[in-house]
Parts: C-alpha cells; structure tokens; sequence
C-alpha cells in the first residue's frame, strides 16, 4: 500500500499534507493513470491517522480532478495528459534600467517641496477618522460625490464655469479618460490632433485603434481651415496652453473652432491640464463658450498636486452624459475613495487655491531667475527666448549649424536630458528646428550654469 | 472716451477689473469690431489709475486675442466671430438615483465590517511618515517596486507561483487590466469568453471593438472541445472558481486547455479574481502549470480586501513583458504610490495573510448558517442547493412553474434582488432555469427568512 510519512506534515494540516504528496506522485507519474488508490478505511489505518482525514485528501483531490471514483469501487488515478514543453526562447525578465540624466532642460517633474505636504496628511488623518470603514464601500461609478461638488465650485469661482457634480466623471489620469472619451464619442470617428503636440497622445489613440489627422498649430494654435479641409470629426486640443509651443489661442481662433464643431456636428476635447499656471489670468474655457454641447472639458490633478496623484476629471456635455450612463456606468470608478475624499477635503478648506496661487508665484520667480541665468550665461549671444503667457515652460532658439538631433545626442552624453520642439512634430510643414524647451518648474538651478557651458560648448 | 468706475473692483486688482470690463463690452457687442481704445497714457489719466495698469489690461486682452495693436497706432478691437446657438434638444442633466433593494440574494456586496480597519488606518499613518515627499514622486509604468515584491512573497508562500516582480504589472483595477491585455495580444485576435459568465467581461471586449466567441461551460468548465473548435486565438477563463456555476476546473481540462493554446500560439487568460476564498486549499494556477508562457495571469485585492481599493495586477511571461516595456509603458500607473505602498505593508506583515484566512473562516461560517436557514425554511421542499468548492456564493436550485424573469420581477416588486444563472447566458445551449446565485458574503441575515417567505409565495 502506498505509504506517506504524516509526521513530516509541518505546518501544514494531515489532510493538505496528504493530498500534496498524492498529487505529486500523480503528477511525477508514480502513480499511474487509472490505479485504484488504496480504501478509505484502510489507508487511514496503515497511515495512523483518521478516516476523516483520508476522505478530506482525496475529496479535495477529486474536486481538482487528479482523481475520479466509481461508486462502490473505490478512487482511481486521473489519466493526466501534462503539457508538452515546446522549443521557445528562454528570455528572462531584465531589471529595466531608468537613465535619468544628471540636468534636464526639459524634463517633466515637478517641485514637490513646495507641496504642503504636512496639510495634506492631516487632511488624510481626517478623512481617516471621519469616514473610517466607509472608506470601503464601492464609489458610484463616476466619482465621490463630495469631490465632484467640491471641483464644481472650485471651477465656480476659479474659471468662472458653471457646471453641476452631475457632469462630472472622475478617473485614474487623463490617459485612461482619453480612452473613455472615444468610447464616448465613438471608435469610428476621426480625431484631428495638434502638430506638433505630446506624443502620449497621438500613441493612446493609436492604441485604440481610432484613425487620427495631425493639423497645423500655427501662431495662435490650430489652425481651423486645415481643421476645416480634414476629414475629423473630433479635435483633441489645449487652447488655454499649448505644449509644446506654449501658444494660448486667441478667443477669434476659438469661436472658428466652436463654429466648426456646430456646422460639422463634431467634438472639440478641451485639453486644461495645466491651465491653473497660466502666467496671467485665465480664458474662459471653451466648454463655458459652448452654447452647443460641443465641448468635452479635461484636466488633472497630477500638474497641480503631484504626479503620483492620480485623479483627473471630464466634465461632459448633457447628452454625452445621457450616453455615458447608458454605455458606461458599468465600469467602476478607477480611482480609490481615499484619495478622493482628501483631495475634496483639501478644496473644500481652500488649500487646493492657496497652494494653485502660491505656485504660480513660485513658478513666476524660478522663470525668471531661470530667464537671468541665462541672460547672462556664456550661451547668451547664441540664444533668443520665445516666451507666451504660457504654463510651466518657454522655448530657446538656438543659434547653431548642428541638426538638433546632434544636439540631443551630444548633451546627453554629457548627462544632460533635453527635448526640442522638432520633437513633437508628426507630419511635414512648419520650420521648428533649433528650439529647445526649457521646463523650469523641476529645475536644479544649481546645474543650469554648468549645463549651460556644456550647450556652449556643443553648438 | 470709455468710462469705467475702477473703484467698484472689490478683491480683483485694477488690471484684472479693467480687463474684465473691457472684454464683456466687446463680448457684448458695446465695443464695435476694428473699434480704436483709448491711448493707454489718456486713458490711464481718464480713470485716475496708472499707465501700467492699463498697459496690462491690453497686454492681457492682446494675448487671448480681444484687441490686436498696430504699431504708432494703437490697440483696436478684434472682430469676433461669435458661436452661433444652434438648436437643439436642452436636456439637463438629471440627477440619478440608485435603487438599492432591501435584501439581495445576489447581491455583489462584502461585509466591510470585517476588514481590519484600525490596522489598515495605522499603516496609512505610517506609510505618510515613513515616505512624507516621496508620496509626490511618479511611480514607475508597472507599480511601486514594494509592492510589486510584496505580491510575488505571498503568491510563493500562498499560490506556490514563483514570479519575479518584474513580471507584475499593477493597475487600476481589472477592468482597465483588461483593456492592457488586449492591447498586448492583439486586437486582432478572436476571444474566447465563457457562456455562462460576467456580462461584464464581454462588455469590456465589445467596448474595445473585438471579435469575441462564446464557449460553452461545461462542469469540469470551459469546454476543451468547443474551444478547439472555434476560430478563437485567446480564451478568458476562471479556472480557479467559475462565475456564476462555481465550477472549479480539474486539472485534466486545464491540461487540455493548455495544449490548445500552444497548439494555437494563442493566450489563456486566467483571472483569478477571487481564487483566495476557495473553500479547501488552492490549486495551482494555470500560469505555474504552464511551461511554454501562454498564460496571462490576473488578480485583483478589489475581493479580498474591499470594492473600493481599486488595486489589481497582472503577471506576464518573459516575451510580454517584453512587449509590454517596447509598447505599452508610456502608459503611468494608474494606482496612487500611497495605497500602494500602503498595501505592501499590509501584506509584508503578515496582516493580508490573516485576514484572507479569517475572513475564509468567516464565509464559511456564513454559508453554513445560510444553508441551515434556507434548509429549515417554508421553501426547503422546493430547492436544492448546489455547491461546489467556490468561493462567495452557492447555487440553489428552485422548483417553479414561473420562468426567471417573472421571479426577478416579482421579488424586485418585494424589494427584493436576485439574480439567476440564465442571466449570464450569451448564447443558447444547455439547460440553466431556475438557478439562482445565493452571494451570502455580503448577507444581512436578519432578513433571510423573510425573503424566503417572499420568495416562497411566489415560486
């Protein structure tokens, strides 16, 4: 009779021990396809452990198939065909390696020591305490309520736009809305985007599969007779401030834009997501403009708070939100109630505003000490700052014969990140060669001197 | 000349105040197109406030393009276009409201009161000491690295899965895991779904426009032969615990499947999505079996520790992951670093551990007291439960004249929820009447015996 030492069991329980070992024979082919395991009452016997614990193994073997019984026979050994091992390249995973240069002139990080951090974890206690284990019931499917009214009268009173808690549907980061938009919108639709613009973008609608045209930002964004002569349908743009080129459309450019989505029947995707570090004061949104239900509003939380936050919102017209309900409240909010409960507590107690204005102050000042820096540096005689009222970057115009690409390839082997404008560009058309964007919201001024000489040096 | 009253300004400054004047008398039409403003000297003087104050009124109107400057001219107003209002149905948005039966048979709901909260809230704290600023930092595209290897601890101690942390791809739920996955396969590829099953999963495939067959569920599961022969590439299975029969897959169809797939080339994706609360002890996992990487694996905490934590993950074998960096890890992750790091000390201390196993204790506690009422109840001679080793729920039988639907309509009348296993048929084949999915985990008892009253008067 098959015999198992129990006493061996460990931790584990006599019945799991005694159904590992049974299945390991089984599987190691010790035991055989359709060999009758040994009765109940006697194996429990010859083990010198009890029936119960015989019957436990081979009812959990039975429940997973290794074994079959045939009623007054007895339990038999299932005729296990194992997978055959074919021929395949062994890759293992590699640890990835994250590069991140010494000095970035472009880089997209933030300040986080500016945030007020300590605010926010008492904020975070609160939320503890006041809502404790309904921190884990299910969210409705667009968002926590307290945070979605907070949003309203943040934009209320900060962007002059009128909108209820009801139109709002809150997710994990604008890539993720941006899918939910074409389903919103429709997969058959074509979605004009902006060149040059943020490759993230052109990449998640390519991803979805949705067909796209690039068309021209000129100098007061995109430009609406291309829009016009394009097959789209939707256009996908940041009027309040474009990126790379820093271009703040102007309000005539907006009302072509809004006349062509009203004549065309089409979409216009509001792009807001740094609009709160505008270095003036700030446009109306399109969305308050839109007198048609045209317009499909988007911002984030991750430029304002941290990238590591992960919320940002759409803010739908009525009878998209009419679709959204009957298409896609199935899906389940992507965002946890926690983060969403502080971050409304912190709107609500006016820190969000608080923190919004004295960035912008702080940004304002590393702009221009970082405008100084430069003015005076050894590069200043080969250089020309282009400057809109725009977020948290400017353009530099470089004076050099070398193709940008030497650039980058030759800073970087210095240790040094930057991006060109050139780099945005997806089609033909346009000269935007030898303009390097200069993100200074996440600068080490300490090193601009020395990456500055180092720029000197290659051009 | 235009005459404002400045002092009225309230908290605005002059400038803000004055452009906003200026841009509503254009908006409104009192400003005419090509219409010249005051010189900024006479008008500054007119108003009794300084040059620069005006100077960056109109600076400010010029860059969102109200007014546009001719040089030795002066400043005049732009002719704006205005959208023109189109008509169209004016549908407010509504507000909606969830109805929420008194008592649900099968409702999806888990009892919160169990989760240790005060543990979860004490590591909250910790983790905003332990980390403070961090907390702001972007997180890599696949999840904090904490967590990723708190996950493969617990699956080599609890799943006998050995995976690297590389492997582990961590997101916002499953939902939108899913739409990763076929991203990575292809969305060229036909998918397998089970019939019965999650009308959720086939909405989400639908959603993402690909081609779907159903394959029938027979009681060892999904059926091998059906899946041969169909034009599947992919197959989505829960072999670990099928929902809504409950069947557990026994290890001679896993094997079948698992040749079918490299047969085929194709992909098993195996969720696994509530795999901890099975009744006796797991099985192995279809991606441990597998030797020739076709198995994408894929769990969620959304079970285990609460709806709301929208923490789930994936594990890829070595030549998706592969694909994943080249394609797919522009996408950030969709997770805050704060719950995850959170998490990763709930597991890493054991506390994970405990809970799953008190909680499988408590559930079992419940489905034994369910079944004892139900058993002792006015409908006892009209049901036959049905259970297999499943995880939250267990399927009873009832014997009525009435089809499915007219009982769900009449227990709804009741406030009373319920679903049956016909409503998670796709497509015709086999016989699935008067099934109804008993979800004890989220069970307020107390008001069992009068449902099955209810239920009793009307089947």
């Amino acid at each position: 009779m098959l015999t198992y030492d129990i006493s061996k069991k460990g931790k584990m329980s006599a019945y799991q021990y005694l159904y590992h070992l049974i299945k390991n024979d089984i599987l190691d082919g010790k035991l055989l396809s359709d060999e009758k395991l040994p009765s109940k009452r006697s194996f429990a016997n010859h083990l010198g452990i009890s029936v119960v614990t015989v019957m436990n193994a081979y009812e959990h073997l039975l429940s997973e198939g290794y074994i079959y019984t045939i009623p007054r026979k007895g339990y038999f050994v299932v005729p296990i065909r194992t997978q055959r091992k074919t021929d395949f390249k062994d890759i293992r995973p590699q640890p990835e390696k994250e590069v991140r240069p010494d000095f970035d002139f472009s880089g997209n990080r933030l300040n986080g020591g500016k945030f007020p951090f300590s605010v926010w974890s008492r904020l975070m206690r609160k939320v503890l305490l006041d809502y404790e284990n309904q921190l884990l019931e299910p969210l409705p499917y667009n968002g926590a309520e307290i945070l979605r009214e907070a949003i309203c009268k943040y934009l209320y009173h900060n962007s002059g736009m009128n909108v209820s808690p009801q139109q709002i549907i809150i997710g994990a980061g604008t890539e993720y809305l941006y899918t939910l938009i074409i389903q919103l919108v429709g997969k058959d639709k074509i979605f004009a985007l902006e060149n040059p613009g943020y490759n993230k973008i052109s990449k998640i609608y390519g991803m979805n599969n949705v067909k796209t045209e690039f068309v021209q930002v000129d100098k007061k964004g995109l430009n609406a007779g291309d829009l016009r002569n394009s097959k789209a349908d939707v256009v996908h743009i940041s009027p309040s401030h474009h990126y790379p080129t820093g271009v703040v459309m102007p309000v005539d450019r907006r009302n072509e834009i809004l006349n062509w989505a009203d004549e065309k029947n089409g979409y216009i995707i509001e792009d807001d997501y740094d609009s709160e570090f505008r270095g003036a004061q700030r446009t109306n949104t399109l969305f308050s403009t839109d007198k048609n239900e045209r317009v499909i509003y988007l911002n984030t939380f991750s430029k304002t708070i941290a990238p590591s936050m992960r919320i940002s919102y759409l803010i739908l017209p009525s009878h998209l939100l009419e679709r959204y309900r009957e298409r896609l409240n199935f899906l389940s909010c992507t965002v946890p109630s926690f983060e969403q409960y502080t971050l409304a507590y912190f709107i609500n107690e006016g820190y969000f505003e608080r923190h919004i204005t004295r960035m912008k102050k702080y940004y304002n000042q590393c702009k221009n000490k970082v405008k100084e820096i430069i003015e005076n540096s050894v590069v200043r005689d080969k250089i020309e700052i282009v400057e809109n009222m725009s977020g948290l970057h400017f353009i530099m115009k470089i004076n050099t014969e070398k193709s940008d690409d030497e650039v980058v390839s030759l800073l970087n082997k210095e240790g040094i990140g930057v991006k060109f404008l050139s780099q945005y560009i997806h089609t033909a058309g346009g000269s935007y060669q030898h303009r390097m964007i200069i993100n200074y919201a996440g600068f080490n001024i300490k090193h601009l001197e020395n990456a500055l000489e180092k720029l000197n040096n290659i051009i």
